[in-house]
């Protein structure tokens, strides 16, 4: 008989049916005559019940039922006369797959700490909370994908082994066949990379962004959307040493098309997970963050403000407000003064633009007044910075000198000077961090929470 | 004015209407009076053909105008007289972005070796092969995403960074942050792993497919697709060290209906191909397989044969036919042996299922004989292997058993043996390597020229 996933089940057509659901059972409950099991397969927060009459049913049969069992259930779908329930099974036959012990299974169905749930990263997808945020997570790639696949742009696959460490983004880590217990040396007593699988030292890539621009100075439109690492040992609820990024680079895109494309880009996919994640949504809601759904609104509903950065500081300079971190001209702004210019300043999220060149990248194309580049951050309320990018410098001596400026190896940038070389063009571009837009759009506030398995300091479980 | 793509410009409303298209020179020829450009955004492998009247331009302007060369161009649009043109471009204005010296661009007209473009390939996107292969890649990593998005599957995003070498799929790159000038040991003289950034040794994956189980266990249907790595130095067009996979897992699927779902999957890709990558299809298929499109549509068109191993080597010892590595009951089949049984005997793809269990990986579910286990190995025309799967052993003591048998490190796999533990199902899976579907799908030969920058020993430029 062919299975009905459970998020086809709450269908009226089907009532007076037979089908079969497969399932695992999340609780059981009931008295001596009757008893419901609610059974979850994954494909929607909801769970179908499932009504045993207990008389049709042996003692046996029925005792590994229990939370975290995996069974098969035939039975006839009704319209449910519980409320808040839109559909049930009446059981005709329960096959049990697998049993969960109740003495040892760690999911009984009592909440759980996000604490103690990290823990079982392996386990805890089964549980609302990360089915919801899992679910979404997958919503929100697939709507990248589409988002730019219909507008045109190509994915571009940058590679995550690289030979360069050209921005200076992070600290990296080291990718290696040596044996770190016999590592070769040469004469002079230095690592002998010639004996390294590739050569000469790697790392994990960065950015894929200097790879990008190669792919939108010839295809035009090109996106990444892949795993970027940071071997920075801090432990805070913003950070993971392996994360998603998703980098678009546009051709012929100067400044303000670039903030137009960040800005519609952000709103098409908060609109989406709105269409198309209502239940985990609502679910996410009421349990963690009773603002979360009036937020993604907020976002879609209300143009960006764009802002020079030299305003905005004195914005947060005569605002009176205390800061933590002192404001100047020339400071690298706090998520405290980001998040003050978006929830209380403003009141909208926010593009900051034309950054003093000191605290963004070398490729950053500079403006006529020689001090400010044109960066830009999109602010969103609560988490900050949730976007940065900019147009690039594409003439070859500007970029040029900006390099040698700035004591980055040229011998790592001849492919990327190139570009320059050889047709340039204005180009522009961005980096989402994608668990940064998850955190915003799931309410999460550790972005632990918003990926299967974390990587930080010092954990490398599963 | 608002940017005209190429790939938009074919357009017989458009016709009349004054339009601006920026890109890249493909080739400038003519005569005293006028000259033909041949323009490429990338948009799409077609050139738009631009008019210019050299009596409006200064001999100043045009000079720079070179193979390579960036420029905008603003004109009317208008059906093409010459044949073969669909549309052309009659300049009123030529704007140029950069230009590209003659003497050293390496992209001229004439045609360039596969090799050589290798060496450039932070230019190659630019040649018509390139920009057909990116394309097409593009399409393909879209499709896949699509596919499993309208059938409910969930996007999991699987670690790269990994503590655990389960699978024993290949040789793996180890990822440190030590200091390899300066390994720090213990007292008795080993690595000191409590001193790197993960507290132990790390590598990069070779295989999501444990942690994509445990997507499966809990959200049902589950697949990956991102960067895999096997630190293997064989220098062969087969084989990068960093490459793409995709890994469905599917809870309560059996062997019957993964193989539905592979023949189902690879048909889907094949067809998005066929529709919506013609015009790069019809070159590829011209410059380098004039048996590409109907290859393609073979697949489409065919239902795969499904075949015991047993029967299968029974073929291939009757078949008479001279083997370079010899065919019997227990050997691991070589590329021969599968593209004799697709290309010679069936003329269909054939999916081969319940292999000896010493060739196939331990988490395989085995078959009441004992001896055999469910895997399914798909295999193609002129590729051989495209998929593996198997059903998975979901009986936590069989298991068990033969990681035992196996010597698997049991330390490793604590988490694993959870989902037996706990609720377990029948479920399905397999792997796609996403480089062989292009080599299939592009009909280009050297894998190291379907992905945009190759790693490959003692290669990890760009």
């Amino acid at each position: 008989m062919k299975r009905t996933k459970v998020v086809d089940a709450f269908d009226a057509s089907l009532y007076g049916t037979k089908v079969n659901v497969k399932g695992w059972v999340r609780t059981r409950r009931g008295n001596k005559n009757v008893n419901f099991i609610a059974v979850n397969d994954g494909s929607t927060i909801k769970n179908i019940q499932v009504v045993v009459d207990l008389s049709k049913f042996s003692e046996a049969e029925m005792k590994p039922i229990t939370t975290g069992a995996c069974i098969s259930v035939i039975g006839t779908l009704v319209e449910s006369q519980g409320k808040g329930q839109q559909a049930e099974i009446q059981a005709d036959s329960i096959e049990l797959y697998g049993g969960a012990d109740p003495d040892v299974y760690p999911l009984q169905k009592k909440g759980h700490t996000l604490e103690f749930l990290r823990e079982i990263a392996h386990l805890r997808p089964r549980t609302n909370t990360f089915g919801a945020v899992l679910r979404i997570r997958h919503n929100m790639a697939y709507a990248i994908h589409k988002y730019f696949n219909d507008r045109g742009f190509f994915y571009l696959n940058t590679p995550l082994i690289t030979g360069s460490d050209c921005e200076g983004a992070g600290a990296m880590f080291q990718v290696t066949t040596l044996d770190l217990n016999q590592v070769p040396k040469t004469e002079d007593g230095a690592v002998d990379y010639s004996e390294d699988f590739f050569g000469k030292p790697t790392s994990l890539t960065v950015s894929g962004q200097l790879e990008g621009e190669l792919g939108a100075m010839s295809l035009g439109a090109i996106y990444t959307f892949g795993p970027t690492f940071r071997a920075e040992n801090s432990n805070t609820p913003r950070h993971l040493a392996e994360f998603w990024m998703v980098e678009p680079e546009v051709a012929f895109n100067e400044i303000g098309e670039n903030m137009d494309l960040a800005e519609d880009f952000l709103k098409y996919l908060i609109r989406y997970a709105l269409d198309h994640c209502q239940d985990d949504l609502e679910f996410l809601c009421q349990m963690y963050d009773k603002e979360l759904i009036d937020r993604l609104k907020f976002v879609v509903d209300n143009d960006f403000v764009r802002l020079p950065y030299t305003e905005g500081v004195k914005i947060l300079e005569e605002s009176g407000h205390k800061f933590e971190y002192p404001v100047y001209w020339g400071a690298d702004l706090q998520s405290e003064h980001e998040r003050f210019l978006v929830e209380e300043h403003f009141k909208k999220p926010v593009i900051l633009t034309d950054y003093p060149k000191e605290i963004k990248a070398f490729y950053m194309k500079m403006n006529d007044d020689g001090k400010t580049v044109r960066a830009m951050d999109v602010l969103f309320p609560r988490i900050g910075e949730i976007i940065g990018g900019s147009q690039r410098e594409e003439n070859y001596d500007k970029l040029l000198a900006r390099i040698e400026e700035l004591h980055i190896p040229m011998k790592d940038m001849w492919w990327y000077l190139d570009t320059r070389r050889f047709g340039t063009a204005p180009h522009s571009g961005f980096g989402l961090g994608f668990e940064r837009l998850l955190l915003f759009v799931t309410g999460m506030t550790n972005i632990r929470d918003v990926i299967p398995f974390p990587r930080t300091p010092k954990n490398a479980e599963f």
